[in-house]
């Protein structure tokens, strides 16, 4: 069973995943792991990993049976377990609780090799109507306080298979990130009065040198304070602070949105790996909608001179946003 | 010239560095770097960086020759510059500040292939020294907020020069992580009267279950919710909240842990790269004497996962920290 605990001078949770447990002689320290011929994500295979919580078929096809578009199974080897109570408890000056949640793959697609910068734009909309059918779902577990969605492209940014999957965390905390971004948030509300996203958005739309894109919904940008070259957020126009009120309208531009920034970011950079994290809001929390504006943070995974920057909350970034959009606005795709 | 820019939702500064500026192109996408032949941090080699801040010589030797033990020089492509007024300003909904601050190399050792945990115990005490020497120097300068020192040992870790070295960067600004600490201190201070490192460590004494080594002076500890695998704390035993502060007992105490310690990773885990960060008080800021207490963070850089942690602020570590320091505690050394 895996245990969330707390670090007792800052307010991070993490999670300490006992049966993932390692020897140290099975840390790969980076090395290339070797790729064996089978894929438990391809058709054919889904006796390999349990049951599907959710699937987009074929008519008339069977649950689990290999006539889908789209499936999402719990992991197989999850961080966290939903069955059970949570139980917060304290040992000396620590706190831990059980670790209690939800740990999904989505499989994006039946075809091996398709990744969402190549599938069809049907495809990508597919992911997002499933990430917002899981969210809404796992919302009405009232245990949860947080669904964290996010997807490791490439081995570089994390990905363990190949064939192309997101993966969703059902959290009882709401994380670090997460929680100052809607405290941010919050802040500048009782400020201003207004959303400080709908403000950067407005301002970004003005200036134009860090857009990358722009469709009726949704614009991409390079953001101005950015960790990592080519950083690059996508946020709906329109006020909305949590991705599971998208409309279908929504998911169109953001499908549309999402593929053009990936074909743009692979055309410039070569098909780098990247990670991207869904920012919604919190759930089973306080109400949110006035002042926080759920978007899409895209990381390419450029460079290893990152390697202090998540123990100092520090970060050197050699490529300005300015720079980094205009390769990206410019890109031919 | 670089600048300082800042999240304006959450409250995190970044530096972007235009000097360093890469086209796409130039972005190695974590590819092996080519060695080449030549090392600028070698002996003979002085007149190839810039002028020695500081260095520990051989009787009798002159400043920039090649007798010296230890030196510290500015780095020949900073992220900030040590020239000039602070300018801060805003720009619609964001702030920034002109790239003031200073960047600097530890040449630890003119020993090419020395590491810190293989160089003699007093090679160890000259880095030690001269952390506090240039803390202690860069911290009169009324501009900097937080002199922040690292290192990264190994190219997976982000070195991008092998000869073993260091880094000091001087910051117009306490960054994230380092004010959280200090807050989350305080908090606790507030609450307890008493300093919650060292509630720490006198539970870490006392359990026994996460400690690695010990000795007159100092702890070496694998802390409860550690991010990482293998994530190693060294804390002084005694209140203390800055480095700079540091007796010849303590630093010759600190030699004899970060040694072993070093040396027991490598040991376990087969000399992984990793980075490690010194964690003190920030410089001309609020005093902090009574609730903060300075300590070293060692990461080794053993996993891939990590690939969405950064931008969630959320992690899963497969290791409990009580079977690494198991492992780490057994070492034969």
């Amino acid at each position: 069973m895996s245990e969330l605990r707390k670090d007792p001078i800052v307010d991070r949770w993490v999670i300490i995943s006992r049966e993932r447990g390692k020897r140290p002689s099975e840390f790969s320290s980076l090395k290339q792991e070797k790729k064996s011929g089978f894929c438990p994500f391809c058709p054919g295979n889904e006796d390999v990993v349990p049951p599907e919580i959710l699937a987009y078929r074929q008519p008339g096809s069977q649950s689990n049976d290999s006539n889908w578009r789209l499936r999402v199974v719990p992991n197989k080897f999850p961080a966290l377990h939903i069955e059970g109570d949570l139980v917060r408890q304290g040992d000396g000056v620590y706190d831990m609780m059980n670790g209690i949640g939800a740990h999904e793959v989505v499989i994006e697609s039946p075809d091996h090799l398709a990744t969402l910068s190549t599938m069809p734009i049907e495809a990508v909309e597919d992911v997002l109507w499933a990430y917002r059918d899981r969210i809404r779902d796992l919302a009405g577990d009232e245990r949860f306080r947080y669904i964290l969605v996010f997807k490791n492209q490439g081995q570089a940014a994390g990905a363990t298979v190949e064939h192309s999957h997101s993966q969703i965390i059902a959290l009882p905390i709401v994380p670090k990130r997460a929680k100052e971004e809607v405290e941010g948030a919050k802040k500048y509300y009782d400020y201003k009065e207004r959303c400080a996203f709908c403000d950067i958005i407005q301002q970004e739309i003005n200036q134009g040198v860090r857009m990358v894109s722009e469709n009726h919904e949704f614009i991409a940008v390079c953001p101005y304070a950015p960790r990592f070259p080519f950083e690059t957020w996508i946020l709906p126009k329109r006020h909305t602070h949590d991705y599971q009120t998208n409309s279908k309208n929504m998911i169109e531009g953001l499908a549309l949105i999402l593929s053009d920034t990936l074909k743009r970011l692979n055309r410039v950079l070569d098909t780098p790996p990247y990670n991207f994290i869904l920012h919604t809001a919190p759930v089973n929390y306080q109400d949110t909608s006035s002042y926080y504006h759920w978007h899409i943070e895209i990381i390419p995974k450029l460079t290893r001179v990152a390697g202090f920057e998540w123990g100092s909350g520090f970060y050197i970034n050699p490529t300005p946003p300015e720079e980094s959009a205009k390769f990206l606005r410019e890109a031919k795709i």
